[in-house]
């Protein structure tokens, strides 16, 4: 049970976003420019980095649902599910492998980010632009991860409910994600 | 050295706010209406929350730059002081002792923040909006600490940079940081 009150059929995220707007407006905005704007990184490959860190944070809400909508995005599930275990055994770029150990360092501590990691990133390919992007988006994480567990907030059991969420978050993104508030209603 | 090119008058967090402009606009406006906008928690208390989890988090930049705008506005020096060392021997009121115990929880993780920690802050009058407030702070926090000691951003190491930082903060808020930037061309 959530530790303020919170609309009961608006779990996880989506209940805090709807208890302070004012907050809410800032972190969609900044979560929708970092996952869904232009990048030379695809929205697959963000929503992997979400879904690393969500997971090295044993956020069950927001690693299910960034699992589901990485799985939209790449039209299929085995990433996912590899990164989870092992990064770098996992299908994916060795450009993206390297940030990725860069996110999940970041997971742990800033301080942890290592001129070797940055060097390897860079030799893989990365731009100086993606290793930012990389890094702000697991600090972003580690806010959301924090704000959804630190106040207690609903899970829902069923994977219907990330699949219906992962399918939104593909069609309309983040800021849009009140429009989406209606379906919500039906799955709690 | 950073990991990617960032002005060098511009140290700490104040390099990525410039480096990434639309980023930054929402973080910036976030923070804002966390640390400044209006609340029953006062700016200085506000600022001791920041403090106390970029100290935990042992982000030197941000520490030292929150401690000082903290000093700026309790008029002292103490309370920051006292306050990294033991919370509940912190001369602050009970609310804001029991309040400061969940952002620490919520430093390490979202999962630590107990049933009980909610009960005694809601025993000592903290609101809901306060407890939400609180768990948000410490989770912004935790992004900023984590973005600017994941890319090596540069800590000034002159007391007089970050006096002058947090006169800027209590004067300017942060929504209006840039306007601060022709000051910290003069203070690197």
């Amino acid at each position: 049970m959530p530790f303020i009150p919170l609309e009961e059929h608006l779990p996880g995220i989506t209940g805090l976003l709807e208890y302070r707007k004012d907050t809410a407006a800032p972190i969609r905005e900044l979560t929708q420019i970092l996952l869904r704007g232009p990048s030379s990184l695809t929205e697959g490959e963000r929503e992997l980095i979400a879904t690393l860190v969500s997971y090295r944070n044993e956020c069950t809400f927001c690693t299910t649902a960034h699992t589901a909508a990485a799985n939209v995005l790449l039209g299929e599930e085995t990433t996912s599910a590899m990164l989870k275990q092992d990064i770098n055994s996992a299908p994916v770029s060795e450009k993206l492998k390297a940030l990725l150990n860069i996110a999940a360092q970041v997971q742990q501590s800033g301080k942890n980010v290592t001129a070797d990691l940055i060097q390897n990133a860079k030799e893989k390919g990365a731009t100086d632009l993606e290793i930012h992007d990389t890094v702000l988006i697991a600090a972003l994480f580690c806010l959301y991860n924090r704000y959804v567990d630190g106040l207690s907030t609903v899970t829902p059991t069923d994977p219907a409910f990330y699949n219906g969420l992962g399918e939104r978050l593909k069609a309309n993104g983040y800021n849009r994600l009140p429009q989406g508030y209606d379906h919500l209603k039906n799955k709690p």
